[in-house]
């Protein structure tokens, strides 16, 4: 676990079998476009937000096949030499595009596109899948978490819980992204400079012969950040008069209380009162027991008087729903230069997907610089600012809108060409920072937890020609 | 991600603050005993699985701090260099105990338990959790898909859906001893040595005119285990009949279809016919689409003509409840020698902690070797099989039963000795298989899913009793 780790082989065991087989087959080059998009944002949210994407690009250029992944694969004994040879020697060289970590994502858009040898371009589905799914999960949940609480901070406290260190890690990471103010661990802090934070555990308390000789010499040593664990023994009848006993003596420079159980409105009031009362009313309150963005929601409702929210649990697992379903469909290829758009067909229509490369375009009013509407595109069309432009909606296209007073903007970035990065990865703030901007220029609407207003996500035109021709076509075949 | 990655300081910060707290207090050398145990069963199921040891053997065994880490410390401006040297030549010496992975485990058990330098004893709460969390929440929830497949291989197949890559490494590693037969996570395989399967994804097909064209080239290359996915288009109306044409006329050794959506049970019926029609009675039918252990019942009670199930995203993040809530407490001291039992008190019943350093035993019937209770004792006691022995439940005490006809088994291994490793592992087929063994020990009543019969865990009666005499002179202390 501590070693060297090349994840080239964490991959679905068929990305290979497949990869071998489009080598005999001699397919291996030609040329395949792959679309990540998502079918449904979790818990019924009005977005999701994009996460993921630079794991994804440190996983792209890192892909090499060690001697030892040659000789494991050649014991399965169904891999020509050839292959072998070829992932010996593997480069990639595909292109990429993505839609950068921060944005707010909606379904069906193609969050990142692989173009490049069938070969290459299906081999990295499973990494893309994994990553964007993991991040933009726990990104779209600590968002909502965040927006519940109002401005105060939350800090995210999950580790313990995560299911598995990379979950941990990149769990706060993608936490940070959607806004939480910090963390608890520390790694994700050395690593990613999101700053972490954390004072005591109830057995440092146990481990003194009272609340109040283990809060001393707490404040002793940490005079400048002396947040205590009140609620080892009992919040109002002990833990809290210890606490203000030892703020009075020691003064430390920053005070907190921390709850960890009870009742959160009722103790936080009455814990407020007493630390009021002793002159302590820059003493902040920190609770974290077993939250997420409803009881965040209902305690401060209910007047509980919480400066900031450790969230554990139910935020680094996104226990609510913690699956976000991305997945990685076929969307065209290249014959003799020229583009075949595919479409994968579905009883169900809302799994038809779209054909062709594409890309998004987000179109905000000139006036307010709210988001008006995203626009899935071919990726030669151009959406000019300004002139009036008529979208529709993708499963009931008799629902058209024209607008005209809105600027547009191309959600998407080229990642890779060729094999070769070409694009940097602003800072863990700047991207968190943009979250947040991005966040605000949707509708308060969309930011609803229950039956958020839906966002148009809208074919262009020519989009919408080319996926309903096809669909025809494919109908027409059948009869 | 790709580099040699120390997970020394995957830690929650407070373990930092609390270690350099005891160091600055005196007590840095303090002897104290922690026990991780849970306290309920997920999805109020009738047991768990114990796994995640080895990577808790493999964490305790690299503990050390880089130069990096020190730096990134001293950057924090609250730690004082004495600590700070002490971390550089930091050396695990602590004892640890645990039950072996495999193990049917309950709440109230200690799982692991440490023994050392408080500071050192404190410090590995953060990873031990998370990493028995895990696993444990992993192979409990693979054990209930398994027993529903009732004998039918279950495949681990979601690695693009797990919570980040050690999500899908060490999810599939957990599957596995829960008893899944393989996985779709390459690089399990080479590393554990779980087997990985896999054949074709949609885009397979997509890539030819036709399923036909693509069904042929995949046996042409991959005659000895030739699986075809049969619902990109139609199962019964294309995928089905194409199957059958190529199994005609190329022959394959070993034939079978996989079906990914749809109505399982109605389109396995259909297509078992079709292919017992055929004449390929053989020919196995795989199923992978959202299933979890009551689908998989389900469709089981309904007639569906199954052989194997592939389960993605409902295992890898176990789905219907992702959090496994293992916590971590202080049981005791160790002043001049003597050991100082600590109990944590709480108003909640249920979890005030049992003090002491202890041990589990399970007692299993001299005749039908089927588990009749577990005993939790301190570690200094000895349950000899045979005699009458009093057991107790721990929240009802008026509750007791003798039995005799038995024999008694201490759970828990010795794992470390003064931080020197005194147990090895065994390898994943044997934790599998005895696994196996224990979930078979267990009476039928405790395999349901809903309302399992519940196991009695009980106290020994010197556990009792000091637990009882902690608890009431904690009382008197109130009064």
């Amino acid at each position: 676990m501590n070693e060297k780790m090349n994840l080239t082989m964490l991959t679905d065991f068929y990305e290979i079998t497949m990869a071998n087989g489009y080598f005999k087959s001699g397919m291996a080059e030609d040329i395949a476009y792959f679309d990540m998009f998502f079918r449904k944002i979790p818990e019924d949210g009005g977005f999701a937000i994009m996460a993921g994407l630079e794991q994804v690009i440190e996983y792209l250029d890192n892909l090499r096949f060690s001697e030892e992944d040659i000789e494991y694969l050649r014991g399965k004994g169904i891999f020509c030499e050839e292959f072998l040879d070829y992932l010996r020697n593997f480069e990639f060289v595909c292109d990429v595009w993505g839609i950068p970590e921060g944005t707010p994502i909606f379904p069906g858009e193609p969050l990142v596109t692989v173009r490049g040898p069938v070969m290459q371009a299906q081999f990295v589905e499973t990494m893309i899948l994994l990553l964007i799914n993991h991040q933009s999960l726990i990104a779209t949940k600590a968002n909502r978490i965040v927006r519940a609480a109002k401005g105060r901070p939350v800090m995210e406290f999950g580790t313990r819980r995560a299911h598995g260190t990379a979950a941990a890690i990149y769990g706060a990471r993608a936490a940070y992204i959607g806004g939480c103010a910090g963390t608890a661990c520390t790694i994700a802090d050395s690593m990613y400079g999101i700053v972490a934070l954390g004072t005591m555990a109830h057995s440092w308390v146990q481990m003194f012969p009272d609340e109040y000789e283990a809060f001393k010499a707490y404040a002793e040593i940490y005079p400048d950040n002396c947040v205590l664990l009140v609620d080892t023994y009992n919040v109002l009848k002990s833990g809290v008069p210890a606490a203000i006993r030892v703020f009075k003596e020691m003064k430390p420079a920053k005070m907190g209380i921390r709850i960890d159980s009870g009742d959160v409105t009722y103790l936080t009031k009455k814990a407020r009162k007493m630390l009021d009362d002793a002159g302590f009313k820059d003493c902040t309150i920190v609770i974290s027991n077993s939250l997420d963005e409803y009881i965040i929601r209902d305690v401060i409702l209910e007047g509980a008087c919480i400066d900031s929210f450790g969230v554990g649990e139910r935020l680094i697992t996104a226990k609510s729903e913690p699956v976000f379903g991305g997945v990685y469909k076929l969307s065209a290829l290249e014959k003799d230069g020229k583009m075949i758009p595919k479409i994968k067909i579905s009883e169900n229509v809302e799994k038809i997907t779209n054909p062709g490369f594409k890309t998004v375009y987000r179109l905000y009013d000139n006036d307010t610089h709210k988001a008006i509407a995203d626009v899935i595109t071919l990726d030669s069309e151009e959406i000019p600012s300004g002139k009036e432009y008529e979208i529709f909606d993708p499963q009931n296209v008799w629902k058209r809108k024209k607008i005209s007073n809105f600027y547009a903007e191309n959600l998407r970035k080229q990642i890779f060409a060729g094999g070769k990065r070409v694009y940097e990865s602003p800072s863990i703030d700047e991207i968190k920072s943009y979250c947040k901007e991005q966040v605000d220029a949707l509708w308060e609407e969309m930011l609803r937890f229950e039956n958020p207003h839906k966002y148009y996500v809208d074919l262009s035109k020519e989009l919408w020609q080319l996926k309903h021709d096809l669909i025809e076509k494919h109908m027409n075949i059948k009869k």
